[in-house]
């Protein structure tokens, strides 16, 4: 663990880019064939070229705004696109012309960096010192909130964010323009994008062709729109290219990407908690909640297509949870964590003057203690008011409008004036995954979850509720007789309404989500002044720990722009086994049988003559689908580009092996691995199965 | 398939020691450095040290007549000598001199080769053509009787055999020393030769100390003789030296020892009534049995000691079963076999003259049909009167009372008057592993199944006796009330007993086997007939192969002494993942959890050394464990020495992997591989945790 410090250790790292040019000697050393300064620059050739999905990383890969990222990362839209008569997941789509493209739906988005500004001062520089900590850190909120409104002000209307690096320590704006009109030009089949299904995910070998583009539209002035008929394509600042030779075993390469969280900087009590209790109840809550929704699809054709992204969620929670549990046992992470701060404590203690940070200590270990004291009741009320969408709708809607009565900037984020249209736009989208019958379904799913929650650790409005409708079936009846809020129109004009509209309603939904917000608001306040005393201690604990090690490091990953090195480079999982780190077409092939095994025959008839085919990779003798590399990834980072030393696409990441899934608490050097998909196997795919030649052409490919 | 036939393929094979010379210039570019002549000699050198343990191959290490096989191949015996007080299988044995040597048991055995010589004319030669299969068969049989009752006639009193080769086209006189008096001299617990249990079983990597040492005794004069106070330790004609250097990875090795049966000639019908009959219906089978051993074992502590070698044996075929199942998947054995049989088909038709190869074959696929049209029913049968034992002494005596009424050489095999001291010997045995309680339900368990096969192959005698009982609960009632046979002197009672006295029998034991045996006898019959027609034509069917593919090759394997050979090597089991040949101790400590994976305390302690001890490999860097090889082995194989080139042992067979389960039907040079556990893991354990230098002293190791 504590050689994570050290900034030798290359590929450990998911560096913001200001600290690049730190990293140049040794990145030099090992192959980056440019300027480090250049990766500085977040709208730079390179950074520039890379786009936040949200909930994926994605890249730009020509100037008609072409972008290019994972299969698995678009099959929300492919949901949302899906007819009648064609599940477009199932199926892939091509786009024979750009009119033909498939609207991604309302609520996609991508996000291109423009800005990464040190705004520390402003967030913490003008804090009374004496100040407690439920106010302390809803000073910090106002400023932060001042600072993303003065942001989204500017002329060219950005998005903005303002996020916390070193656990608070340091603030940075990231200012980002927001581009809303998303079409899918391409996409493999579900059983190419995911070859292996929940059996390979997290595995290797694997043998997944997990690509896929878009295309970002704007108005024909070049400003962000949403989608209209009269959009063109957009065109980016920067696009990148890719390499048709792919990468070689021990070659040097990066990635870009937006990681969305680690924990490499917790506690020994959080890994323990995570060990014994995070993992195995979120493992047993996603298993639950997995279990309805397959009954859900197994049951009616209408609901498996409405339920695909979720399924597929599940499945990979539930497999990384255990993962998590493996991984906990096989590296010893607990006792890793222990050692880590044990060693702090002497350092602590071996210096009088160090006596405040063991004081920071003592009380973050307690704050965090009161923090995770309530995990099972928290987990299964973040479920509830986010599964069933009929009750997130209510309980958003009443959010928003409750928060109205104070001004904008002190409004809980996601709940402000900005937040409106996003809020909106998620609610069209519920029209393509709402299913009633599995809606329904997992409702009663978590209304038993709640009641098996020990004493202690109940949600009273719940309890209350069921209490006077006799049993969780009488709720569930109740509730889904009440269907107004299952069409678009009743949801969005829901967003119209006042805090006293929702309290005197008649629906179900509204008066069960007032009852609930009612008293989740007391448990945001508590949470609030523990936050206030995290926002102090944590900072303070990182500060201990950046001493006793000096040296340049990086912060969490918290979902603004990084970047990862290393090189192309298989693992040992265990005695006398070693991985090599790149698969083939033929691999692939000699896996096929029955699902989530089976390929779609059109492919499998042009893997014979891979071998021959221009994109077939000479010492490999076959066209390569996935290779492993050293570079440090986690969610978010889907869909990153792969680059070589010149900035070059060479693949996407997608996941990591088995043995890292537990990477987000500690990088293993001998051990974690990331997984990409080979930009020849999209080469090939476009060039001897879609026969897309206008799009390879597009791609700069000929 | 067809390529098997080839002899330039040298690693498949398990060659006859007589076809060695012949493979000479080939096996001295492999790396042989003993003249390929002296392999010839079963008395020889090296071959002259190999001995049968009847389940198991073993080999002389001493002048003293110490032994060195498996430690899974001495389980019985371990088992045999624990006490109330011991559990030698979990504790492992170490005599720390020669008088405190664990009695084998009354049932262990050695057989040393002495002559193998070509009686193909006197078993075939005097035959008329025209008789009839019945006649053929029993001529053939008689023939044989005759020619082993000659050869145990000699003044040495060897143990003798006649055994056919290629399908009966010849056939061999085996002339063996029987040894009686066998010892435990050193096995380590279970743990440490079944370390990984059923897990690892048929696996690699693996981590098996798989080794064990037994002495053989003789009578004061040096011949043969029963335990007894005053026999010596035994002289062997021969024994074989210990390579302290072990093997590398590339180095030829070959391996002696007796392969029970292999089906490489088998004929494609066959290949598929395995794949889709015999394996999945053996599996369900002794998953039943294994289920119901493990619940009695689960019960008691007694029977869990008394069954010990019963549930390793119902989880390796368990195990073995369901690897086959795999591997004719995944190797497509059916198929292969198919297409062998069109083109010796094709090659049938290309000529008028081998019209007759055409006819045989025809008949043959016949006959092996009506072979196999009862396998459910024979197979069943079989385990019925193997399994309980008080139902198997009461059928074995019983039969071997009935054919005195024939001269003996027209008796059956296994009931001839040579055959009588094995079966007291046997019956003696029972006394240590019959245990009342799992007896009762694995026969009632038996029953049930009986009851499930289907019409057309059911057990007569079996449902008359239930339908007067009414149920098999009041069978089994019936049956376990009486247990006269529970004690060792009335199953040898029942030795001296002639025909009648069975059939006016009370108890209800031998009335039951009365009743099975006099239903049996007539299958048998029906049987022997086919028997006869398939000595008629496999051997045809044999004749065409090797007329269409003329070369040198090796015959099944038949519990005779034979010989394969090949290299250090590892495998590819899957798209980029390789095994590479050599496990460690290290690694083997890196495995240890729960149970089967909790080796002993004090060799766990003993690992941290290991990489400075003298039998650490300089290229690993610590004492390896198991080696990988690409002999060839079977069942039977198990202990058998691995020697290198100059014929000193550089470890022990004692399994293959999970890819090369089907390898009795098809060797595939690229997945087939033997498993062996290094002499240097044996000798590190007698050195650094037994500390038995005495032992080391007598292996010639200082």
């Amino acid at each position: 663990m504590l050689l994570a410090l050290s900034l030798a250790l290359a590929d450990e790292g998911m560096w913001l880019p200001e600290q690049v040019p730190a990293l140049g000697d040794d990145l030099r050393r090992q192959g980056l064939g440019l300027d480090a300064a250049t990766l500085a620059d977040p709208a730079g050739a390179t950074l520039g070229a890379v786009v936040s999905l949200g909930h994926c990383t994605a890249s730009f890969v020509s100037a008609d705004g072409l972008i290019l990222t994972n299969g698995h990362c678009v099959s929300d839209y492919l949901e949302s696109a899906s007819t009648a008569n064609h599940d477009y997941r199932l199926e892939g789509y091509l786009a024979t012309d750009r009119r033909k493209e498939l609207p991604a739906g309302p609520a996609a988005r991508a996000w291109v960096t423009e800005r990464i500004d040190d705004v520390t001062a402003r967030v913490l520089g003008k804090l009374p010192t004496a100040l407690d900590d439920r106010n302390r850190v809803e000073a910090i909120q106002k400023n932060v909130s001042a600072i993303v409104a003065a942001c989204e002000k500017q002329p060219s209307r950005p998005r903005c964010q303002v996020v916390p690096i070193y656990e608070g320590r340091e603030w940075r704006l990231v200012t980002r323009r927001e581009l809303r009109d998303l079409r899918v030009v391409y996409a493999p089949p579900e059983t190419v994008y995911a070859f292996g299904g929940d059996v390979d995910n997290w595995q290797w070998p694997r043998h997944c062709g997990d690509f896929a583009m878009l295309r970002a539209w704007s108005a024909p002035d070049g400003s962000s729109a949403a989608f209209a008929d009269e959009n063109v394509p957009y065109t980016p600042p920067h696009h990148l290219r890719l390499a048709p030779g792919g990468a070689r075993p021990g070659e040097f390469v990066m990635i870009a990407g937006f990681p969305a969280a680690t924990y490499r900087w917790r506690t020994a009590d959080e890994a323990r908690h995570a060990a014994e209790v995070r993992y195995p109840s979120g493992r047993d809550l996603f298993s639950a909640l997995g279990a309805v929704a397959e009954r859900a699809a197994a049951a009616s054709k209408e609901s498996a297509i409405r339920l695909g992204p979720s399924l597929f969620r599940y499945a990979n929670a539930r497999k990384n949870f255990a993962g998590m549990i493996d991984n906990f046992g096989r590296s010893d992470i607990v006792s890793a964590k222990e050692v880590q701060q044990a060693e702090l404590q002497a350092w602590i203690a071996a210096d009088p003057r160090r006596a405040p940070y063991g004081a920071a200590l003592a009380e973050l270990r307690k704050v965090v203690a009161d923090d995770l004291a309530y995990w099972r009741r928290d987990r299964v009320y973040s479920a509830l008011v986010q599964t069933p969408l009929l009750l997130n709708t209510a309980v958003t809607a009443y959010r928003l409008a409750f928060e109205q009565q104070f001004p904008d900037a002190s409004r809980d984020p996601g709940f402000q004036a900005r937040d409106r249209s996003d809020i909106a736009d998620r609610f069209r989208s519920y029209d393509r995954i709402l299913d009633l019958p599995s809606d329904r379904a997992l409702m009663k799913e978590l209304l038993q979850q709640s009641q098996a929650l020990p004493e202690g650790q109940r949600i009273p409005p719940l309890d209350a509720w069921l209490a006077k409708s006799g049993s969780i079936q009488n709720v569930v009846d109740e509730l889904y007789a009440a269907t107004a809020l299952a069409t678009v129109d009743a949801r969005l004009r829901l967003l119209d309404q006042k805090q006293p509209d929702f309290e005197r309603a008649a629906d179900p939904w509204i008066r069960l989500a007032v009852a609930l917000d009612g008293w989740h608001r007391g448990v945001r306040a508590e949470k609030r002044v523990r936050d206030g005393a995290l926002a102090r201690l944590r900072p303070a604990y990182m500060e201990a720990m950046l001493k006793m090690h000096p040296g340049a490091v990086y912060p969490e990953a918290n979902g603004t722009l990084r970047l990862s090195f290393g090189k192309v480079e298989g693992y040992a999982p265990e005695d006398a086994a070693v991985y090599l780190p790149q698969t083939t077409l033929g691999g692939m092939a000699r896996k096929v049988r029955e699902s989530p095994f089976d390929a779609p025959l059109r492919v499998l008839e042009e893997v014979p003559a891979a071998p021959r085919s221009r994109w077939s990779d000479p010492t490999l003798g076959d066209v390569p689908v996935n290779f492993l590399t050293t570079v440090d990834n986690t969610n978010g980072n889907s869909g990153s580009p792969t680059l070589n030393a010149h900035g070059d696409i060479v693949g996407l990441v997608f996941d990591r092996n088995w043995e890292a899934v537990a990477a987000d608490w500690r990088y293993d050097p001998a051990l974690t691995r990331s997984i990409h998909v080979d930009v020849r196997y999209l080469l090939w795919m476009l060039d001897e199965v879609e026969r897309a030649q206008v799009l390879l052409a597009e791609l700069g490919v000929r």
